[in-house]
């Protein structure tokens, strides 16, 4: 019999994201579609033609001999291919839709206004009863850098010059944005972090990007804005940031504050000194919560799509590895 | 002599605002115009063509026998206007400029976004050392309703729905504006209030506009939203607000949280309930702060033009009042 079904590879979670809602999730998108959840249902491996997976036990996905396509159920795809048994003749799709997109714009563009706004000083005069007024700059005084101009990137980087910033962009290889300055490349970076007063990081993980974010370049990063100093603002994954350094470059003013939604370890753990650090904003890993139904709904026009010739979106690339 | 001179009106301010450093700005704005503080410099009121004037001693523009043109340097002209001896005969212009404009869209999406990416829950969170991620919608989820859809109201509405939020506008008049319900006048006031879940106010403070937010607008809006109840932002004016009937109403839950810019009193008194509100946010009436500078060069910009005969932009309709 010709491989057809979508099998859901995943590890268990709860509520919204457990498998379970994902198996309905995807019968729904995918009518006429055998859908299955392993290891929990019992189904011949070599029917299986595709896979939605997140976080899959290791060694998984080797073991369907039919697999072609494999969907990460997320953006990042570095823990999918930290499995030294993912089957690398697949096809690997990540999900990269309006809708995540459209999330991580809102995280880039109000976490830089919250520090252009100096919200947190407000805040507090609020708290003292005290109308205190401090100086506003305008959006255009703030340099925003952008890492990473994918069509996440990308998309931030143009919402946020929407507001008003004056916004860069950096990535790997070069790339062109309509009123964004672009820099690329190892030779481009310099450049790049001397006009940024907040760096926002929306990276892959890869071996190249692992722990990129550290105190040679953070010190590197522009001293002369209307801030103060420099903020790190990392929406991409904890891998990316050398946390040993992030505290030491807060506590020794080479960072003046970072906004992390993503952390080596998580959840964070109870002791981590992120959480009660004075200059540190802690969001849960949900810069960019994706929309399970929206997701589902892309899996389906995925598939329809490579069913009909049309071929598949947001392929990554293994060789980069996003 | 023909009236050539550009007169200062305005009350005594400090640091940025001082009389002294609009003095300053303008002789550099306009070169080889007279420029003179009243009622500091000795000069002859007939001299006094133009004035740039911030709530000018009351009855001190109707001296100037020859004034033809009133720059009021701010964008709301209700405490000008509450001048009963205000020269009705001349011709009043508001700032309108890229700048503010810039700066109130910023304020509105930014506690716009603060409210749907419910970031007070997630501070909350941070402190107590909670990795907690409520479920997070997408900003189409949010129906926000501006009301005032005057020059800054409409790029307020453009830049809100650019980030995804479901937008829609109310103003007196008819108006159009692409992707964006646009309801007008009276009768399309409870339609409007009926999608709103994040009420942004940026009105003119006008007769018809004192007190428009109270009670019976509260109820009308829509209390079926994603966020648990209706958000009133207002960064128009104090005037435009019942302060007693906001107060009660968040207080019964008509209204689940308040940003206020702007207050019937400011500064607030130190006794104002709204300090330590819970479910209250005050900023001091700093939405949208103007730069000196570029109101400097704009009311330059806007003489220039009116001399060489390309008349003025964003005239005030005394009819009106905006």
């Amino acid at each position: 019999m010709t491989p057809d079904t979508l099998a859901i590879l995943m590890i268990s979670s709860g509520g919204n994201w457990s498998p379970a809602k994902w198996k309905s999730r995807l019968v729904t998108a995918c009518p006429g579609r055998p859908v299955m959840l392993l290891p929990d249902d019992a189904a011949d491996p070599a029917r299986v033609r595709y896979a939605a997976v997140w976080k899959p036990e290791r060694g998984a996905l080797a073991r369907l001999p039919n697999l072609e396509i494999v969907f990460n159920l997320g953006a990042g795809v570095d823990a999918l291919l930290a499995d030294p048994a993912f089957p690398r003749h697949t096809t690997l799709v990540r999900v990269a839709d309006q809708d995540l997109t459209n999330r991580m714009s809102e995280y880039a563009v109000f976490h830089c206004l919250r520090y252009h706004r100096r919200h947190r000083m407000l805040e507090a005069a609020q708290a003292r009863g005290e109308w205190l007024a401090p100086d506003q700059w305008a959006a255009n005084a703030v340099r925003v850098g952008v890492m990473g101009l994918g069509v996440i990137g990308s998309d931030a980087a143009t919402k946020l010059k929407i507001m008003g910033f004056d916004v860069a962009g950096w990535s790997r290889t070069p790339k062109s944005l309509d009123g964004i300055a672009c820099f690329h490349g190892p030779a481009g970076l310099d450049a790049f972090l001397a006009r940024t007063d907040i760096l926002v990081v929306i990276l892959p993980l890869t071996p190249d990007t692992r722990h990129i974010l550290n105190r040679a370049l953070f010190s590197r990063l522009a001293r002369d804005g209307v801030l103060g100093g420099p903020i790190l603002i990392n929406a991409g994954r904890g891998g990316l940031q050398n946390e040993a350094d992030v505290l030491a470059c807060l506590d020794d003013g080479t960072l003046q504050g970072a906004t992390l939604d993503v952390f080596e370890t998580e959840p964070l753990p109870a002791d981590s000194p992120f959480w009660r650090h004075p200059k540190v904003d802690v969001t849960p890993h949900n810069a960019a919560d994706t929309d399970p139904d929206e997701i589902s709904r892309y899996v389906a026009r995925q598939i329809a799509a490579f069913e009909a010739g049309r071929g598949l979106a947001n392929v990554v690339d293994l060789s980069t590895g996003y």
